[in-house]
């Protein structure tokens, strides 16, 4: 056999891959050449056929995909612990949205870049995020080799980024042009909600989205006062005056999607809507428990997010898994509810296919994205072993990666960024942390 | 001024004594001699105290008591994942009491240890623990140098331990004279449950423990059907029947304590009664939700547990506290319940109360032993820094331990432990683990 060569080879005690099969090996490997899988098996078959690829070897290790992550605002990480355990409006009005107005491109790309490295080293390869000054968010994102879905939030008020609405589209349409092509970053259309965009721009957005053929990413049935809100506005639920604006449909994905009734499930259902569920943050801001089990059953593409940092407080979606398994349980309670591997599923392949990138990203297999992880098993809190998905999900924490490879590109070797200056960008955040400090928190 | 020599001084960016003044110190230093502590206060001060005293500098560290784990079975660390997401009595009856069929002294003693290096890595440095060969349990933690209160469970039924319930109390007795006077080990009496302990057990058991002045540590009202059995049995609540049994006092730990309505609450309060408040487990086998905040309302001691791994599935108490954080904030849909000082205190200082040892650990404090953790801030998910409790509560994890101290003794240091063999023991767990999984999961 004459193989083209590769350009690595991972090998590890355990390969989870969660392809269709949902395959298992031990001892296994996986080829990487350019930015693609090429193989995925046993490691003594990938060595006969590559014998001198460069390797990454990792005895004891366990190598799966990259986690996704589907709705987060990462530039959030600067007010990380800024001010939790108030009543929503005191949190946002008298904390959040003042620290918001101290923001500007260079606190949101170091913010960025910080939240970039808390992902690496927690295994997060995608994200999915929905923020201000979005170009500083990607250029963070592109910097530090971490695949993304980024958009500029907009709505009915002057935006501390781009100022007046209509600067907003413009603001886009430079992105767009700025990353068409680009192998990591792609950009979304992000309305924020429907509490703070009139019915008309909605639909003015979702037609942008259309145009440039991407999502729709926007916060949908957050809280009750949303839903409350949005009937007394508009005398219909929010997922109702959406689909009336006709703007609820594939390239739509939903953030949160807390309040949802039966019907409105079968809706989402039925125009192909994806929601990204976000257990953390709603359990911390008490916003209400996401029917995720319901809409797995209906068969909506379910991802996991953990929102922003101030709102959760970190960014380690393997915590996430282990939140979302538990509260649904104690929900129900049915202790057979959101069982581990269904909650895996959902921050791999679930965010894979609510990102409209399940053929590229989620699993490892040949001719996808080069996105994987590798955890250290030998630790007391792995130990022993009896199921790869238990442990991801119950025990497992961002901590435990060892290595992170992105679009093939190792981006994290024994716990070393190979992307990010961590010491430089930590002076950084000390001065962001003196300038928010100063307001009354 | 002519002080006595200390053996050692940890210095660290912040010091957080939880102390009934909450201080914190900015550059601060804690001052060991033996097991205590001897003074807590500026690094400069302490220095000029003692210049030539040994030290242990962490730049970018946070020092503070090490947490207590209200309840746990340490040796279930060996069926950790074995089985998850199954009804409770399936999760029971199919596997976990055919497991712990197959344990033996020296199984216990192995995945005691395991849990021990657990436990050290993740910040715990005392644990109150029921469970079978409870020997094998207080050896395990006397030889890591963990702090714990260690009970052999007892019931009408014969012990895979001691076989017959009257060689529980000679097995007991022995267990008492071999560790009367122990620096780090204190034996208690646990009977199981009131489904599983007759009242004249339950009876027996209180005057035992009184004789020996020690805890009586029981599962209570952890299930519904447990309340429910009680009714049907005894014609009364769990709480009502140990009441009239009159085993409800000072002496008494109640683990879970998730089934209480609000004159029980009081009635727990008006004995003086302690709960090990156990949020994870409760969630994954859908227990229920404890009544935390009223019980730290009604003034009763609560402490934290992570129950044993098989229910959890680790033994981080960082993780439990964010959990139970977000638990109760959800289920009263107030993010203002639980605030993260109040949960903090739980996992320190309460946890001291639940074990009637406040005098000595739970708080930086001349005079109290010194059992301290420092964990490292200078990572990515702990930056930036506003407030001590946030970070620790909703962002921090066991991983961040870098260094631990047990009743003055340095048990970990740089993430390496100082009284376990991890290599031996991963072997011996390789050989547990392949005992276990022989049987159906």
């Amino acid at each position: 056999m004459n193989e083209a060569p590769i350009d690595l080879l991972l090998t590890a005690d355990r390969v989870l891959t969660l392809d269709k099969q949902n395959r298992e090996i031990s001892d296994g490997a996986v080829a990487v050449r350019g930015s693609e899988i090429v193989a995925v098996g046993p490691a003594t078959e990938l060595l006969s056929r590559w014998p001198a690829a460069p390797r990454l070897d990792t005895p004891g290790g366990l190598l799966m995909p990259g986690l996704v992550n589907a709705h987060t605002h990462a530039a959030m990480s600067c007010f990380r612990g800024l001010a939790d355990d108030l009543p929503l409006m005191t949190w946002l009005t008298e904390h959040i949205f003042p620290a918001e107005g101290k923001l500007t491109g260079e606190i949101v790309y170091h913010s960025t870049m910080l939240t970039m490295a808390e992902m690496i080293r927690s295994g997060t390869t995608s994200f999915c995020d929905m923020y201000l000054f979005s170009a500083e968010v990607a250029a963070a994102a592109a910097q530090s080799g971490v695949r993304a879905w980024i958009g500029e939030v907009l709505y009915d008020f002057p935006s501390p980024c781009y100022g007046e609405l209509e600067n907003g589209f413009s603001y886009l349409d430079q992105l767009f042009a700025d990353y068409a092509g680009h192998e990591l970053i792609r950009i979304t259309v992000d309305p924020h909600a429907v509490y703070t965009c009139s019915p008309e721009l909605l639909g003015r957005l979702h037609d942008f989205a259309r145009r440039h053929d991407t999502l729709y990413h926007i916060h949908l049935a957050e809280t009750q006062d949303e839903v409350n809100g949005c009937l007394d506005k508009y005398g219909k639920r929010p997922v109702a005056h959406l689909d009336d604006l006709g703007v609820l449909d594939g390239r739509t994905v939903a953030a949160h999607g807390v309040w949802l009734e039966p019907g409105e499930i079968d809706l989402l259902a039925a125009r192909g809507v994806k929601v990204a569920h976000c257990p953390e943050s709603n359990m911390k801001l008490a916003s209400g428990v996401a029917p995720a089990p319901e809409l797995l059953a209906a068969g909506v593409a379910v991802g996991l997010g953990t929102d922003g940092a101030a709102s959760n407080n970190d960014i380690d979606l393997f915590g996430e898994m282990d939140m979302a398994a538990k509260l649904h349980k104690i929900n129900k309670m049915d202790p057979t509810v959101m069982a581990a591997p269904e909650v895996l599923k959902m921050a791999t392949t679930g965010g894979a296919r609510v990102l409209g990138a399940e053929d590229t990203i989620g699993s490892l297999e040949p001719g996808k994205k080069a996105d994987c992880i590798v955890l250290d098993l030998r630790q007391p809190h792995l130990t022993p072993f009896y199921h790869a998905a238990s442990h991801l999900v119950y025990a497992a924490r961002g901590g435990d990666v060892v290595h992170s490879l992105i679009n093939g590109r190792l981006v994290m070797k024994n716990r070393r960024l190979l992307t990010i200056d961590e010491e430089a960008l930590a002076l950084r955040l000390r001065e962001i942390q003196a300038r928010m400090a100063e307001m009354p928190t």
